[in-house]
């Protein structure tokens, strides 16, 4: 499915030179930062800065004029005022670029006649000399694997999701989350206004990249809707495809007017839209990073029948009361162990303290030592009446009970746990007071393809989600 | 209101002598542990530490009984197992206790004959002697004025917060959070089983407190709901009473009859008693503390009309689209600014690149300087189209652009802006890869009476709900 795209946006994605207008020697201006960050990001081909000021960058001569360029230019990133761009593209056209990006602002998105003038003679310019458009107003293009970085010299390791954004900042948060939580991209585009090439475009691309197994979106609106459903319908059947629509208030949508020109509509429309793609709509930036993050850890659901482990010392009642309900009301099934393992649990830990129904509270094992707590871990995770395993491991009560070498050996058995079954295990790790310790526990469990949570209840919307699409993909 | 509890509770909250029971001088058990945090927290009464063992703990004898204790005693604490504690109730009806608390667990919430009998002979040896029981099967009484420590000895500052909770884990959540976010408690109290004194007693204590502002409740279930439904319709007349009612759900109600043997009963009926009784519902631990936080910080709504600034430098634009959306689903008004204030803006910071509806992206200051950014922050803030000025502050984004000392006098600004006008001003700091300074920046604000939310959403909600006590009070 749109495998003609694969060719089309390879200059794109995986150009073999690139031109940075708007570099400067004498002053830091983007377009400087933007070599600079190609450069020590290792880019692959060749770079050329092009800037009035003439002068060197590092190794780099700027030329004064793309046409100075000795050789072929795939990929053009534009950072200068927007009153140059029409000339600018001349110059593109003049050299056989394939592809121009804009970080230059200042065009429809301001809500002016000038600004939407602007956007069509830029549009009619590049249709001619056969060129696409990415932009304007947007920080374009991320791809680890042929070392694009993204904007501030991001870059990330290379991976299976795929993103496409709206809007720079929040494909910014896309990339910095990613890293912090081993999201790892194959490759993204933050693509502004989205004047020529835009949502439908990129998200077609993803659907053929054989690097890609997961997509993400936020899209604040579209100039052709029909045209997006039915992208999103053929690529949702190949691909999980996870959608924030920012805009869906007046507010938001006022906002959205402002950010990248985009033209509200309703709320309600979307959500009909995407349910029909088969698009898993999300409303928050942490709602999809978390859908991203099962999804690329998981692959597909196993089903939502949850057995949850609510604490593993002091506090696992209460934590283990809220857990069910996390869980339930974010349409999990919370299924009662088998009496088997219950009884098995009994003996191991006694009755007072403890809850063995599911949730369970395996807290009473730290007056047993780590062996019982192993042993009631594993108990648990093998009962066959669940699906899935939920760990709720709070960091700052563990600490002083285990001390921090006896918290690395409860996630060694984690991950030699995760390791020896087939059903997956996900941990819940609460902020709190022992934020350093937390973050190294949450590197090393992400690292073993456990993922993650900050509460029950991102986790379990992340499950339920992971599984809502299985299910709609395998009924077909 | 119920001001006879005043000196029914003296006792329990400010007692002139605390007895721990199963204190040892040869092992560590959760007696000694208490008498060492007492001690170390410089409770001002005497303490009396009895156990079996005999001998010293520190500078305190161990007496072996509670009958040799030479003078009166107000209080006892009770960690001892559950096949002792009728023959300790005889020994304190003769010493005259007025209060027992027993950390003891093992009775109805293991769903026996045996626990449901123990706790009716315990009921009824207590009323006989005219003492109070608090629990079985919790952690007791939080009370950093009198010096009265919680579970491993925490111990916050003093202030205006009252909670209860049947949970001892959720309870201890609650002093955690509330020494890292700065909610400072009057007083608490974990109940557990509550066979005696249970949430209403304890609700009808803080309502006539003259120390405590407003109060939160973790409850899992009642035994007098009637009861419970007055009480709380009382209370919120007066404070603002904040619910988290756990065991919503099958799986979480089976939990909290395991934990603190309550029986189940329908969430629909909990939210309508709430809603009747003038008390807040919340659903999770964040809610629970983001809302007694802003009850601390702000005490009373003003208006729900929102001035939200999305960002300060990057990402300010799809910032602002999200946080639009957050704050107008979860119930705030997000009026646009008045047009002499757009202009002003527009003047200030140029059209490209900013949004000045409403909300405000004032990312272009940062290519003007910091004067820039505080009279565009000003310029919104004195606006009087809104109530209340809600500013996103990305730790992450801004250190790079303003360093550590450009972020440092930012806040200063914010607090100086704070202290100038009288409209709330909240911030929120979303996590990131700069956690540290976060954390400073967090600690600075709420220091001088900001709140501070992790996301858009939580503090849209935490807005939200504290206008509509208010409203709620004043339309009584």
């Amino acid at each position: 499915m749109f495998e003609e795209k694969l060719r089309e946006f390879e200059p794109i994605f995986y150009p073999q030179s690139i031109a940075v207008i708007g570099a400067s020697a004498t002053s830091i201006k983007a377009g400087s930062l933007w070599v600079m960050d190609l450069r020590s990001a290792g880019f692959p081909g060749v770079i050329y800065p092009v800037g009035s000021s003439g002068g060197r960058l590092g190794d780099l001569e700027i030329l004064p004029n793309l046409r100075l360029v000795p050789g072929e230019v795939d990929y053009v990133i534009v950072a200068i005022p927007r009153q140059s761009v029409l000339e600018l593209l001349d110059d593109c056209a003049a050299k056989k670029v394939k592809a121009v990006q804009f970080f230059t602002a200042g065009f429809s998105e301001t809500d002016t006649q000038q600004g939407r003038n602007l956007e069509e003679q830029m549009l009619e310019k590049a249709r001619r000399a056969n060129m696409r458009i990415i932009g304007p107003n947007c920080i374009g293009v991320y791809c680890p694997e042929h070392r694009i970085p993204f904007l501030m010299g991001i870059l990330g390791e290379s991976g299976s999701v795929g993103f496409v954004s709206q809007s720079g900042g929040i494909a910014t948060k896309l990339v910095t989350i990613g890293i912090a939580r081993h999201i790892n991209y194959s490759k993204g585009v933050s693509f502004g206004n989205g004047i020529d090439l835009d949502a439908s475009d990129f998200l077609q691309y993803l659907a053929a990249d054989p690097k890609t197994k997961a997509i993400g979106a936020y899209l604040e609106g579209t100039r052709d809707g029909t045209r997006l459903f039915n992208t999103m319908k053929e690529v949702a059947r190949v691909k999980p495809l996870v959608v924030w629509k920012g805009g869906r208030t007046e507010a938001g949508a006022q906002a959205a007017m402002s950010h990248t020109g985009s033209l509200a509509s309703s709320a309600a429309i979307w959500s009909a839209m995407l349910k029909q793609a088969g698009a898993i709509e999300v409303h928050s930036l942490e709602e999809l990073t978390d859908t991203l993050l099962i999804f690329q850890q998981l692959g597909r659901g196993r089903g939502t029948r949850t057995a949850i482990i609510g604490g593993l010392a002091d506090g696992g009642g209460g934590n283990s009361v809220a857990a069910g309900d996390a869980c339930m009301e974010n349409g999990l099934k919370v299924p009662p162990l088998s009496s088997e393992t219950k009884q098995e649990l009994s003996r191991l830990l006694g009755e007072v303290g403890s809850i063995f129904d599911n949730p369970v509270d395996v807290s009473q094992a730290q007056f047993r030592g780590l062996p019982a707590l192993y042993k009631a871990v594993d108990l648990v995770a093998r009962d066959t009446t669940s699906d899935i395993v939920l760990v709720q491991e709070d960091t700052e009560i563990l600490l002083p009970i285990y001390s921090w070498k006896g918290l690395e050996e409860i996630n060694d058995f984690l991950i030699e746990l995760r390791g020896r079954q087939n059903k997956p295990l996900i941990v819940v790790l609460p902020p709190g007071s022992a934020e350093e310790k937390r973050a190294q526990i949450e590197q090393k469990l992400l690292a073993a393809s456990i993922p993650v949570f900050c509460s029950m209840e991102r986790a379990a919307k992340a499950i339920y989600r992971l599984n809502q699409y299985s299910c709609w993909q395998e009924a077909g």
